[in-house]
């Protein structure tokens, strides 16, 4: 059980989950909310890539190496008069996907008269500080902090401001969605000489320790299924149960490998928890990608996708093999939307333009989030938070042990009243799972 | 010539020297300017002694390592109700020798109903992260930073505010001198959610890059001396020529050796330099304890001891001989105010409290001052700042490069005006260096 409950938790750890991840376009794109309910106009993404030299180490003298820290410039609506700096602060994964889905920068850039700035976090995307060897082992690892990440901003901004001629004097400001926006408010908080404010879009500051319940999360999640349909949220509740049942032999996972139309057959108890992982996994996305319009940011999905999940979704009283024919193809409205997809395949939730192996270290590290399920406030199998296990197989995979309580002591938690400038903002309505967690 | 310039400024970089150094007793103690013109009244400083374990690196993950950081706690006038706590954060030396000369915090311990905490700094005093080994190479070194001293700072509040009960919900307020000025003032800019504010006495946090002219703080201790006395500055501005003649050979040097009462006489021209250097320092070094009031802060000394050492430099045209008879007298004032040294020796200009090794290392990483002379503005042998000799050094010395930026990037610089509650103090007096820095 204790395994278990650290492969949810992973799950929810990887990118593209649990951290309420970047929903960059979904938190900033519904700014415009008269107008977003369709698909966001074709704006011209037209952009310029750089790379700056970086200290590997900020916070130490013995490692003088550097690496190239890639970011990205888009200065068509910029003036040097009355102008200003608008700074993405990357987050875990490939800065020019970011950069593409980013709506509301390249929307606001014209009226602010704004150069855009995409910053890529280090040890992700083009970013590596040790090239290939990067996440080898925890003296690689060392330096994938988010002071180290900051630091980087800050550096970075620096020398935009003394090289481009016009920007010396301009505000700049910090853009960011999930951990980005969370690596937004902390960077307005640590440096508020460098950027005057910071947007920080979904941001789950305190997704720490016991700052809010573990549950809430998830909790979350399933309102947003209970509220697109009825008895959506029972279905799935219904679910585990019926899989339990159904994968008790050999003969029930050959059935369920075909009616789920896996890649990869279901052969043994490790298999089928993971299959119920994926499936956890498809319904938190889901909820961080509820947009009202047609998007593709996590997979192509069409406008108000648990509406569209929901459909198949009414009768949580079905026999477990209906009930799991159902959950197939709510499944496929994720996975196949394009109707392109010949099976389903269990290693794939989301785009591979997010960063995994980096994203699992920070989560063993300082970005430890505690996520727990009781089956009863939620739709899911009940999985407790267990921060030994956790931790255990922190250590066992990367060599280092969480510190949960570290980015309370540096970053505030719920004291953060003496900052100035921050605007926390939520998805565009109740439904938005990460603003709730705010 | 470059490296003499070194010399000099590494001279001033050392603890008790250029760092308008730790004038804790002075800055603060002085904030009681109706009382404060004679000796402080004797109070009580009745502490107890504590060791907390701290990461040795706060930034990374790699090393899991620990040591224990030594703090002083002063109770007997801290009420639970109403009460607060006042937090020394430690700077370059050991930390009763502080707690014995920060007479302010003693002072308004019974009004504030508050607990006194004295913090000692990593590597300083017995916080020493690899015991004696910490000063052996710049990998032991790699954890001396401004940044891990402050996370120090504010894991240590937490742990009390945790462990004391009734400390939980008081306002903690930092304060500190000279470098610990800086680091009260950086604590309160970072760590807003630990401190309610600071006060930073003293504190030369501009004396970076060229925040400031590097000639400011020499010109401010030649101020001192020229308004301590008639022609006394001008008296040390010859002295410099007066040696250089004498010291061409070696019978010149043999009768300075004596003239000064050398405990190690001249042998060559590095020993002259040394011997200026040291007087340098010696004239720096007063113009940071010229208290109105006897004092033992670096040595024991009269009250307004400049005044005292100028009734010797009245003339600055004698004979070099009688000139620098006259010096000895000036320098005796400093170093044999008791009557009890024999000789004077260049190797000590100030308590062995302060913790000249790793002094020398943050000077050469992080906290590093441009300091100038030109003799001109200032009574000293005139001494351009030159970054890359002193960078050569550092290198040669610790195996590190000076990143003379950093500390502007990490805490501002000038642009520090979005923070609130931070008191920087000076001197009681135009008279003080490192208040006019500011």
């Amino acid at each position: 059980m204790g395994r278990l409950v650290l492969l949810l938790l992973l799950a929810f750890l990887m990118p593209g989950l649990a951290i309420p991840v970047p929903p960059a376009l979904k938190a900033l794109s519904n700014l415009h909310l008269s107008t977003s309910f369709t698909s966001r106009p074709s704006v011209v993404m037209k952009y310029s890539i750089h790379y700056i030299e970086q200290k590997i180490d900020h916070f130490g003298f013995k490692n003088d190496k550097t690496f190239n820290q890639r970011y990205l410039i888009a200065d068509q609506h910029w003036r040097k008069e009355g102008g200003s700096i608008l700074f993405y602060t990357g987050n875990e994964g490939d800065i020019i996907w970011f950069c593409n889905n980013t709506g509301f920068m390249w929307d606001v850039a014209e009226e602010l008269k704004a150069m855009l700035v995409f910053a890529e976090h280090r040890y992700y995307g083009q970013s590596l500080p040790f090239g290939a060897d990067s996440f080898r082992d925890s003296r690689h690892l060392n330096f994938l902090t988010s002071e180290q990440a900051l630091a980087d901003f800050a550096e970075l901004i620096k020398h935009l401001k003394r090289t481009i001629p016009g920007a010396e004097n301009q505000p700049v400001i910090a853009l960011g969605g999930s951990y980005g926006g969370m690596l937004a408010a902390w960077f307005r908080m640590k440096y508020p000489h460098i950027v005057v404010g910071a947007l920080a879009a979904s941001a789950p500051i305190w997704q720490f320790e016991d700052i809010v319940p573990c549950g809430v999360f998830m909790k979350i999640v399933t309102t947003d299924f209970k509220r697109s349909g009825p008895n959506c949220s029972e279905s799935i509740q219904s679910s585990w149960d019926a899989i339990n049942r159904l994968t008790r032999n050999g003969t029930g996972m050959d059935w369920l490998s075909e009616a789920l139309h896996l890649c990869t057959p279901l052969k043994n108890a490790q298999d089928v928890q993971h299959l119920k992982d994926w499936i956890s996994e498809t319904w938190v996305n889901l909820a961080m990608v509820d947009y009202p319009y047609e998007s593709n940011f996590l997979q192509p999905l069409p406008a108000w996708p648990i509406k569209v999940v929901c459909q198949y979704l009414k009768n949580p009283n079905l026999s477990d093999k209906k009930l799991l024919q159902n959950i197939f193809q709510a499944l496929n409205v994720y996975y196949n939307y394009s109707g392109q997809a010949r099976c389903l395949n269990m290693s794939e939730t989301s785009t591979s333009s997010l960063g995994s192996l980096g994203w699992s270290y920070q989560a063993c590290t300082e970005i430890v989030m505690p996520f727990c399920t009781n089956g009863i406030d939620d739709m899911f199998e009940p999985q407790p938070w267990d921060l030994k296990t956790f931790s255990d197989e922190c250590f066992k995979q990367w060599g280092v042990k969480p510190r949960p309580s570290w980015i309370t002591s540096m970053y505030g938690g719920k004291n953060i009243s003496s900052h100035t400038n921050i605007i926390f903002r939520g998805g565009p309505s109740s439904r938005s799972p990460s603003q709730q967690c705010l």
